[in-house]
């Protein structure tokens, strides 16, 4: 049984108002809330258990390098990876994707080496490949979605030929809610002895993943979009690929020895943590990844499922709304436009003004807002807290922008 | 007047205990402790004001992109900087640094251009510039320190040849506490036309900055170091430097208009910040800093400088006890051996039973340690919240370990 009103209970901000209305957040596509037991482990962390991790030998060095590193092991559990080893801790996506560009892509890449990308892709699976065609020549090859949204996973397998290193795929769009067939997609790749990096930023969020199922080389996640701290991440990165990668971020942690005239560095994954790490934020990220655990990643799908069946019979209603992505099993992230002049940013200030959070703009997505012929979209994209109830109040906030505008 | 029993107060960890006994904190030079009003600021932002920032339009995006914004200008306070614009935030001065290193010196450094460096520096301070040796066959110039563990500005003036392209110096060394006087290095390597990037890591903890006195192109900060969250920081960026350098992190936020064929870059600073921030140890890294700047630098220098010198005078009296860095106006950061087959570590276990925290080992200084011909040493270094009867609790732990080991 899942009780969305006690889970609600868990996140202190959604019991608050904005302009004198409660508030619905629907900007979790941006970044989610985050429970209290998040919360009280930031605040224990730094009140009664904060030191630097790893190089110390007194009582808090060890306690917080305990909490932290134990956070490797929840995070492989969590994306069942095989090993704790496969999993490296960092900042976000961004970090995690750029890590695979500099230390995996760029050292191999020749001039006319592609890489293959959807065109759904977030800007952060899309501009560390922009790095290698300015700098190294690479060339970008581009899968188009179809009308609906879809990636049709053949279409990139076709897409990958012999001059191909590399395919680059998210696992649910963030703008069009689309589900990506990355394991289908992976066994055509590696048939053809390509590698796959998956941006898991949003589906990781939604529904269960299994990286041993997909079988993907890398498999990116974001800590804030995860109901954990900002500035918190991990990417799995598969063992032989780890082995073929050299170091990224230098400093300390991350090397053996460092003489004049020499410098030797530690086996992975350490090789690719450089410096004081986010020590707190990765502790907030474990607890919030076991609190996702512990409400069943697949309670959450499912509640988000029945989300998003509400949402579309709603939004369907409205034939003054346009929504983009409409597969059929997609996640419970409506991008959409209005009839009539109102731009995005317009209908998400109306909205805001009834105390519903969206989001409005190109959503980190340039290709895909060209592919689509627009400028920008408003998002209202929904967590596991969120209810049936706040959808009537979006519908209903939009009834409003839409006279206002219309 | 600096009262530092009020000031303790204003750190929670500071009243517990540790095996039995009340801790002794003398691990700042790893990390400092936090105060309550940045593990209040840390709490609100998350249980009240939370959402991306940047890209929102809604209430909740706009009150924490606001929050998040003022930090740039809290970091050029607290360096003096002449424009916020000249703030890079990030995780700290290891991303600092690196992003130096790829973003400004990799395309520009030619085989055989060099580096001048000082022997002292820390791993963050010399990993990178290994990259460009083993990748570029860049040349790293090593300046050594006297026996006091002092850097004579002239020696690393006199370093710069027609081939150096960057001086990379601390300000402040992690072991042996020394001073270094970058405002005469700056001006002699201007004069030869070489930048200067300066490792504030240590310095800014301890000692009022700023960084148009000393007319350095590159200042590095970490926030953990600075009584702020882990996972947050900052560099100062001369404006010219920055129009020369190419991004270095890609993903959202750092852009200006991303196309399949195409990408164009947001100005500095944003240009430097890819992605979703550390939003949240920002805020935080932005009320340690005002919690600094609120005692008064200057105080705060002063309240070290009378624990040096107390400190100075207790190690003095121990004439089994070798201390390494012994210039006068060193800071408050103590690395010692003991005489007898005490190794390191096992001093520092011993200081632990006692409550009192230290570090031991290398402390990411590998050039130094073979400069000095040392494996490890212990390291008691102190943070504005220390007191001289801690001084105390450490020397009679010190005594404990020496009839233990001798």
């Amino acid at each position: 049984m899942y009780d969305v009103e006690a889970i609600r209970g868990d996140f202190p901000i959604l019991s608050r108002e904005v302009n004198g209305k409660p508030l619905v957040y629907l900007d979790n596509g941006a970044s989610a809330q985050k429970p209290q037991v998040v919360i009280d482990a930031i605040t224990r962390a730094y009140a009664e258990e904060y030191a630097n991790v790893h190089r110390g030998l007194h009582y808090l060095s060890n306690l917080a390098t305990e909490k932290y590193e134990s956070v490797r092991g929840t995070v492989a559990r969590f994306l069942n990876a095989a090993s704790e080893d496969e999993i490296v801790m960092n900042s976000g996506t961004t970090e995690g994707i750029n890590l695979v560009a500099y230390s995996w892509a760029m050292p191999r890449f020749e001039p006319g080496d592609e890489i293959v990308l959807s065109v759904m892709e977030h800007h952060a699976n899309i501009v560390p490949w922009h790095f290698l065609r300015e700098r190294q020549g690479a060339v970008l090859k581009w899968v188009d979605v179809d009308e609906t949204g879809a990636l049709d996973p053949q279409k990139v397998i076709d897409a990958i030929g012999p001059k191909t290193k590399l395919v680059a795929v998210t696992h649910l769009s963030n703008v069009l809610g689309t589900r990506v067939d990355v394991k289908t997609i992976t066994e055509g790749a590696h048939a053809k002895g390509v590698p796959v990096l998956v941006d898991g930023s949003q589906a990781a969020v939604h529904m269960p993943v299994d990286v041993q199922d997909i079988g993907c080389d890398f498999y990116a996640i974001t800590g804030h979009k995860l109901y954990g701290p900002s500035g918190s991440g991990a990417i799995y990165i598969r063992r032989e690929r780890m082995d073929e990668m050299r170091p990224f971020i230098g400093g300390g942690d991350m090397i053996r020895e460092v003489h004049k005239d020499e410098v030797t560095y530690a086996d992975p994954p350490m090789r690719f943590e450089a410096g004081t790490p986010g020590i707190v934020q990765q502790i907030g990220l474990g607890v919030a990844l076991d609190y996702m655990m512990g409400l069943g990643m697949e309670n959450i799908a499912a509640h988000e499922e029945r989300l998003r069946d509400y949402t579309r019979s709603k939004l369907d209603g409205l034939n003054w709304i346009q929504v983009q992505g409409t597969t059929r099993d997609k996640a419970a992230i409506f991008s959409f436009t209005m009839d009539g002049a109102a731009h995005a940013h317009d209908i998400s200030t109306i909205l805001d003004k009834k105390g519903v959070a969206v989001r409005a703009g190109q959503h980190c997505t340039g290709p895909l807002m060209d592919h689509l012929g627009l400028n920008a979209t408003c998002r209202a994209s929904f967590g596991l807290y969120n209810t049936e109830a706040e959808v009537d109040v979006l519908v209903d906030a939009l009834e409003l922008a839409h006279e206002l505008f219309a």
